[in-house]
């Protein structure tokens, strides 16, 4: 059970405070202790089945920082960042997936075997679907943690870019995703805003509520 | 500028005390204030570019849930939450669209006509790109939005969950999202849990950071 709640009108104000940063501050850089909570609400994230098809890794050190610079458009924020995160979706999603989220939930919650069979059942169904394109069924995930993570910056006050705009192999290689499986989706750079980062002021654009909101009754 | 901020082991206890809720209560509904502020926590959403390509249909009355349950595998939380929402993404992107956002973009500002012209063209280019899998792509923008809508639940105290099971087109013709020129991608519903739903007290399955988390460094 929770002890408070955060206010509506604090959690808007923490997410109108957010912005794509353009230029960070590259001497500011995320405490520890922020930054372990920002990495559990990564491992946190919802997935659909709770499979956790991804990984995230995090770069923080300024040689690795630059072999990225060129394979991210050369947008700065990657090296004046504290942590550039990348989310990475698992290429293959197979029985062996099913079993180890089975495996680690019979065992945590101390359950008999056999009693998650059904349950099993219908993601072994799920996974072995000819129709199912996995990676982008993981990258979907991904994008969950991302929408999750830039959230959490925000509530934590710290500045975050997400990042499409990233070569997507080469990022693979760099960071040996690729051969872990892997194959990286989109990144995110956090740290804190620079004081000349002109964007932190301009208003933030968004379509009305009612045009991108519909309720719809019977 | 924040007034305040969230702390770290605030977050992480309300990312904890969220589930994919299971039995929704039916005769708790979400207030209207609350309600507003996760409608809100929506439109901010960051996306692609800025571009939103996404709408989102709201669902509160019976007879519309009922129509939606056996499209959703007779899940029953579609019927007895308070707030169903579907995640609906835009299926084509054009030039037109870039013109919405630079025309929002300008006004709003209040910039010179054609100050925007190099981030326009930008945006035509990655528009007109042939490669483009439109409704692949906004469909991962739908799924920031979905990231941000079940952390923001989080913390205002209002349960969730997430849905991928669901015939989408099915939920397109019932909810007219087709005829606007969109498609639904993902759904999820909000309301809060019954007190007899005991996947609320299971103890959450989540891989060890150290299995999901890499740290990479030069």
């Amino acid at each position: 059970m929770s002890d408070t709640l955060t206010t509506g009108p604090h959690l808007l104000e923490r997410l109108q405070w957010r912005y794509a940063t353009k230029q960070f501050d590259s001497s500011k850089k995320i405490p520890a202790d922020v930054w372990s909570s920002l990495e559990t609400s990564l491992v946190l994230t919802p997935s659909s089945f709770g499979l956790q098809p991804w990984r995230f890794y995090i770069v923080t050190d300024d040689a690795t920082k630059q072999k990225l610079l060129p394979v991210t458009w050369n947008q700065r924020q990657v090296v004046d960042c504290s942590h550039h995160v990348i989310f990475a979706a698992k290429k293959t999603v197979t029985v062996d997936d099913v079993d180890r989220l089975i495996d680690a939930t019979v065992s945590t919650r101390g359950l008999p075997k056999g009693a998650l069979d059904p349950y099993r059942g219908m993601m072994v169904g799920f996974v072995n679907n000819p129709g199912l394109d996995a990676v982008a069924w993981a990258s979907k995930q991904a994008y969950i943690a991302l929408g999750q993570f830039m959230a959490s910056c925000a509530l934590l006050g710290v500045d975050a870019c997400p990042m499409e705009g990233i070569v997507h192999n080469k990022y693979d290689q760099i960071l040996g995703i690729e051969a872990d499986g892997y194959a990286a989706v989109v990144a995110a750079s956090a740290g804190y805003r620079s004081a000349t980062d002109k964007y932190a002021t301009m208003a933030k654009i968004r379509y009305p509520a009612s045009e991108i909101i519909k309720h719809v009754t019977a």
